[in-house]
């Protein structure tokens, strides 16, 4: 039998951003959507500011579950003062990752079966002497994993990618590319694609690098030289790998049919289809952690913030798919 | 008051290749699909080959309208052997490219109101002698017009791509980009959109080259130092000219709403959301020529040639809309 899940942590992000208000819009929408219990992460004032509908403060995740009927559950991380919405502040960045911090906790702790965080301001943070790229470096590092071995996984209804690398420019991205990177993304993404989505013999597409994935070499030979070796290393270790494909052809609609994730060389090659298809509902899920992180694959658009404006649905999006990775992983270990 | 068009002329590309029967195909469904009168010019037998539906061979253009009805009416260009279709050959490749020179000159001539070139076999044409990359710019030489003040345009019925670069190895596209290449691109697609398409104040919407359009400068200066001065050229000339755009945020249902084409910097950038949003209809379009040109977004598929797998609908929408281009231009050159 199954038992049931522990809540999953919320963190609610920058509290001058977008995320109190999707959160608390998600909790809202929290039948119509079916979305599991959870709790949030962050200044109460944050949501009262953007927000009228019930917050109950709790002390303990194990209050979660009465709390979740009457009300947003809510461990209270007061920021130094209240943020306005839409204008960022160094105390508004220390309480995201003061929130940051305790809702990875709870996930590692195990009080918690996820956690889903919200849109930090990274400008913000580096002022307050942050030094990791993102988010998503921060919770590998308090998970004891190295930035290099865990994937970013973007995840709409119908397509999943993970860009091999991220945040780089265009130039630079030659210099990045490595046969043991590719070899090691495209393993975290199997793996992830076997222990959060149930997937027993997961077909990972990877796309080449150049266009028409290089013609034989006639338009670049890294398809030959970097991407084929890492397709080849992975077969031999029995994963079902195609590739290198062209990346104009892989994600119309009867070819996302035949593979559970493509793995892209770089930022836009993978993120461009996603957000064409799937805008409004796209989830940042990182691969390779003892943990299950999500996030909506928005940031704080600080521009309409407390406007009223904000689309829930890839935040509500992302509280279900932690949950349904979440049991999948339990599921898993007790296999 | 609007005079009738003259027929399209429509080569069938390699005798080998999936043309003959798209072709085919697109006159079977000419009325459901409201196809306007076109010829084929092409061997009539790689038309028998795969189709067993009436060929009405005629002589000169004028006697379209009057064969349309009863058959596909054909220009016949005999291929000096009959091609099995799947297997290319020497011969089939003359025939195409003697196919592709014919309807040219009937569209330059005026005796054919547009011509729409079917896919065909560039490593065959390669080995007997062609000197060009590809059809575009061949018909580009035919018109007197040089390949630089060209620009391919990949349109679907909810999107207008045009790259800036296209078939290059990526790590070489930076050194091809520059300021007067994204800005003659650029014109040649506003241009088009009003010559071709009867927008009177077409909106361009410029891709950036970096991830989030490099995040001003922190993830690459190509957007600052190439891309920006390009459109503040095009502005200057009173263009409706936006971006850089993030290029992963573009092309989303309600961004899409905001411009009549996207410029984009290299082959994928362009083709990935096209293709992902448009994979059965797209429309390749050649701008800046003296006469209409469109090709379907596809090649010649020798694995599926003869097969009755072939899709018809790239090269139908590819019909109709060199007819809907010729009929502005048309109208515009009158007004």
């Amino acid at each position: 039998m199954s038992h049931p899940l522990p809540p999953l942590a919320v963190s609610l992000g920058d509290p001058a951003g977008v995320g109190p208000e999707v959160v608390a819009r998600s909790w809202d929408s929290r039948r119509q959507l079916g979305l599991p219990t959870f709790l949030a992460v962050g200044d109460p004032r944050s949501l009262s500011a953007v927000w009228d509908g019930p917050i109950a403060v709790i002390s303990d995740p194990r209050e979660t579950d009465d709390a979740f009927h009457r009300g947003l559950p809510l461990l209270a991380v007061p920021a130094a003062e209240a943020a306005t919405p839409g204008h960022p502040t160094m105390a508004g960045a220390h309480c995201s990752l003061d929130s940051l911090e305790l809702a990875v906790g709870l996930a590692r702790s195990g009080s918690c079966a996820a956690v889903v965080t919200g849109p930090v301001a990274k400008s913000q943070l580096y002022a307050i002497g942050f030094t990791h790229p993102g988010q998503t470096e921060f919770v590998a590092e308090r998970c004891g994993v190295s930035p290099g071995n865990v994937a970013m996984m973007l995840a709409g209804p119908t397509l999943r990618t993970v860009p091999v690398t991220t945040h780089l420019p265009l130039a630079h991205v030659l210099d990045a590319l490595s046969t043991p990177l590719i070899e090691a993304r495209g393993r975290a993404t199997l793996r992830g694609l076997q222990r959060h989505f149930g997937i027993t013999n997961p077909r990972l597409a990877v796309a080449g690098f150049n266009p028409h994935a290089g013609e034989s070499g006639a338009l670049g030979r890294e398809e030959i030289e970097l991407i084929q070796p890492a397709i080849d290393a992975l077969r031999d270790e029995g994963w079902d790998v195609t590739g290198p494909h062209p990346a104009d052809t892989m994600f119309h609609t009867s070819a996302r049919a035949r593979y559970d994730a493509a793995l892209c060389m770089y930022h836009d090659q993978a993120l461009i289809p996603l957000k064409a298809l799937h805008f409004e509902e796209g989830v940042n899920l990182t691969l390779g952690l003892p943990i299950v992180r999500t996030a909506p694959d928005h940031g704080t658009a600080f521009d309409i913030a407390g406007r009223d404006r904000a689309d829930p649905r890839a935040m509500a999006a992302a509280i279900r798919m932690a949950a349904s990775c979440a049991r999948f992983r339990a599921q898993h270990a007790c296999a």
